[in-house]
């Protein structure tokens, strides 16, 4: 996947010095780098029964609904505080620096569905692993957890050790 | 469309006391009619040839990103502020009570393309019109405004009558 890699631009001291940040904007912006991105994702999640797909707020919601479109599957948004419109429960969760929440429609997802989750990017774990608490805590089963862009060298993996993680590319060295 | 308004859920009095909440979750986890409002979409653009669709966080992105993926052409996203890393140009405009910004990448989109503009909802129009400067701003051409929601009462075709705009389904008495 070495081509779709180097669709992704490095930014480097966003959002404050020393971050090499990893850009999928120019990915995203090149409409066969998109499409071919989606296709690697729909083609490994066809013939795993997947039910719906969830996708974290706000570029997670780029790559799931697009995956949940090509696949004909449902969407689910796991949003930040205060912006679904239904009940909802929430999760707290840590950062590296305070604290943040995600929250989920208590009715998102029929019991028992097998849920995808989707986001950009995979760094230390945090945000995917509350995002999967959530799914399971209104009835979903995680099947896996699915990234365009990893970086290895933050341990995400080891914080969704409770999950299947998949992503297309790597940066190592961040 | 009776068929998709009919999956779209209204939550009263949210976000605040008097407001019908059209709530476009309950289309979305949807996956037939999730499926069906991308395709409508698409099939209205398809021959416009459009080069680039561009989707206004945090909803617009799910529209907008499923969009261009089933059309195969690039997304770009229009973002809050300090949201993106590279370079941006920002526009700040009026909501009912203060203000809000949004801003682009200057390098989003290459002189003179075609750009199809996508949010889930037209409701004053205020955001959408911004975003349409926004897109001018670093050389796009405005193809049109699409939505799946329209709420007709409030006004925004007016606001944005140097567009055409278009809507899947409207919700009257808003």
């Amino acid at each position: 996947m070495e081509h779709l890699k180097a669709k992704i631009r490095t930014i480097p001291d966003f959002p404050k010095p020393g971050i090499m940040f990893r850009d999928i904007t120019t990915l995203l912006k090149d409409g066969e780098g998109l499409r071919e991105s989606i296709d690697v994702l729909a083609k490994r999640y066809q013939d795993q029964q997947v039910d719906l797909i969830a996708g974290i707020e706000s570029r997670g919601f780029i790559v799931g609904a697009a995956l949940a479109t090509q696949m004909g599957i449902g969407f689910v948004p796991v949003r930040k505080p205060n912006r679904l419109p239904g009940e909802t429960i929430g999760i707290d969760y840590e950062l590296e620096y305070g604290n943040d929440r995600l929250e989920i429609h208590v009715d998102a997802i029929p019991q028992g569905s097998r849920v995808l989750m989707v986001d950009d990017l995979i760094a230390t774990g945090g945000t995917m692993n509350a995002a999967c608490h959530l799914v399971e805590n209104v009835g979903g089963e995680v099947v896996e957890c699915a990234f365009i862009i990893e970086l290895p060298d933050l341990g995400g993996r080891k914080v969704l050790s409770n999950y299947p993680v998949f992503s297309i590319v790597e940066f190592e060295g961040d």
